[in-house]
């Protein structure tokens, strides 16, 4: 299918929905004494009960038993970083949010809301960035009684690291941003098959990133939490050495490229084992992909338009190829992770997403391919069993 | 029923419903293709297309037709004025805002989510009063893209005029504090039914309105915009007169107390036709309701305890007797009002909800009941017909 097709559709589709979710009651008012019990006067006898604790944590606890905080999850953006169309804004959002939400449900049986956060105010437009992270961070942990969950999506790096880092420590219901950690487990999940396809040792694979936004960092992050030592990452500058001055780059410099080498993408791609495109369309050629060891492993997962075309890299000599798309093989894409932490978090009552249920997240997902072939390391995200092999990491 | 099983029942009820909403796809996913349309990456024609317009209104308006703000109303409240409760903050507020969101669907297919506001964040603890009214302002603005509109509910007042007032003012959508204009249309309704019941002509009655609040503000605006002339207001310091100083006072008194009656509830019941209670348990006896004129008019609102009971109001003398509660005839509730006005702001594409819709709307709720007696003052809330009573009027 031609992409403008798709895109043909897609709207087309939309316009019919007029948004892809809706509210179903979860008991029809059918008599008096009915509304009488699920709103007033019974339903004070219920607020009464959730706010009598004294103190917000207790309330918090009788709420999740009580209200649909113990089911849903927020799907949350500004808007700032969305698919590969970046800053577009709440409106633009929403469509995404709004589809999130929709396989939340589909797929997990996980009830999920979209918010999407105007940050255009006048008082924000004159704000520092730092003034409008604080507003971001304070409007999200407001409305979070309702929820049992928040999935923060497409925000802008760095910006998302101290709004996601700030969020969890505020809050005590699992916070998540999924671009980040979704992407990370699912390319984890994949690494680990196509290093048994190539026959490799994933700890000694030299891996190389493209892309130091929130997916690189996280997907760099937890390789080496599942001790993947050579990781090289590079940005729009090149690779990130030892030399590099903003946090958060100084933070991936530590952890990353022991070899400290320098320069751009051709240098760090010689002799590596794998490839990891999260940075934007059209970054590599086959060239590039000829100065990599035997065996290659390229994963482009930009969307819609990858790093380097499943064609090209083909012809660049890689042997495993996946990419975000649904219409190629391997679609490395988030949608395999996030409906299943979540409902992972909603039924075993976990506070917090650790480094250890992500890397369990990832095995579990691995571990649905028998026997991981260059054509298939990742299952589907519509095939039986992904959903319920990530949650029950989550505990 | 008694009070405390209903209560005992309604406590039960929402353990098992564990949240009286759940969210629907629209749309189940079936297979790649479907994916590929709902989510990435035909998803990004959709987000491209609502983002393509250079003005916020410009995506707002596409918004509305390809996502679900064309149908999705936000039930939001800080919990601070919640029932007959008071401020019992954002985790007890949720199954009121539920309960809404569920008779939203349940009596006018209208889609609505409920958002609870934490404003106890250690800055906002020790913020001014007028700085969390801002913070409450600016979240809701934030949050509004995902919605066509915002039913504000249980803010407690003075704040909750603010509040509306300028979020109105901010927002393109329609927005509505539940608690003034809701109650206000539902008891204009009544008070037209009430005054034909008795025989007398509404523009001629004497007023009393115990409650000077939310509930009682919009009350007194809406009745003078129905040329109801001679209201007073009492607020636990009693009548209000003309010397009064707070600004939302004294503007009330401008508008109320034609003949500046000062002094308590009975010095203001002398010779009144009808008596509103929007104000709390208790307040009047028989004894205060002998005062007033032949065939009196008496609507007790307060939930779950009235201002007067129906039976010491009919001893008193009263002839029409309306309260809140679902389990006495003439039951005045909101829940006649709502899910009709964003019903027809949805159908209508209305950006405000204007004085004239508020009239009409009370109109054609009264003119549901053909002939108007003391016992059929208003129709019960599960009556066919009353939704789109509402909804035609708001255009």
């Amino acid at each position: 299918m031609a992409k403008s097709d798709n895109g043909k559709k897609a709207l087309a589709l939309h316009k019919k929905l007029r948004g892809k979710i809706r509210i179903a009651p979860a008991m029809l008012v059918k008599n008096r004494e009915e509304l009488s019990l699920i709103y007033t006067p019974g339903v004070a006898a219920v607020s009464s009960y959730i706010a009598s604790p004294s103190t917000s944590s207790g309330q918090a606890k009788r709420a999740r038993d009580y209200t649909i905080k113990g089911r849903m999850i927020a799907v949350i953006s500004d808007g700032s970083a969305v698919l590969g169309l970046g800053d577009i804004g709440p409106y633009g959002a929403l469509p995404v949010m709004e589809g999130k939400a929709a396989l939340f449900k589909s797929f997990a049986g996980v009830d999920a809301f979209p918010i999407t956060l105007d940050t255009s105010s006048p008082r924000l437009q004159s704000a520092s960035a730092q003034e409008q992270i604080d507003f971001i961070i304070e409007t999200i942990c407001a409305i979070a009684p309702a929820f049992g969950g928040i999935n923060l999506e497409d925000f802008k790096a760095p910006h998302c690291f101290e709004i996601e880092e700030r969020i969890k420590a505020w809050l005590s219901i699992p916070v998540m941003h999924d671009d980040q950690h979704g992407t990370a487990i699912a390319v984890l999940a994949a690494l680990i098959n196509a290093a048994k396809a190539v026959k490799k040792d994933l700890k000694k694979l030299k891996i190389v990133i493209s892309g130091a936004g929130a997916a690189g960092t996280a997907i760099a992050k937890l390789l080496c939490k599942a001790d993947v030592r050579d990781i090289i990452v590079l940005d729009s500058r090149g690779i990130i050495s030892h030399d590099r001055k903003e946090p958060h780059k100084k933070e991936l410099a530590t952890l990353t490229n022991p070899r400290n080498v320098s320069g751009g993408l051709r240098d760090a791609l010689l002799g590596a084992d794998a490839f990891i495109g999260v940075s934007g369309p059209d970054v590599a050629q086959a060239s590039d992909i000829k100065l990599m060891n035997t065996k290659a492993i390229v994963f482009a997962m930009a969307n819609p338009v990858p790093e380097i075309s499943a064609e090209e890299a083909k012809k660049g000599g890689a042997l495993v190829i996946g990419t975000g798309r649904s219409d190629y093989p391997n679609q490395i894409n988030n949608s395999l992770v996030f409906p299943g932490v979540f409902r992972g978090a909603l039924d075993n009552n976990v506070g917090k997403i650790t480094d250890e249920m992500k890397l369990q997240a990832a095995k579990n997902l691995a571990a649905l391919v028998k026997k991981p072939t260059p054509e298939k390391i990742i299952p589907g995200p519509l095939e039986k069993g992904v959903t319920g092999a990530v949650a029950k990491a989550i505990k």
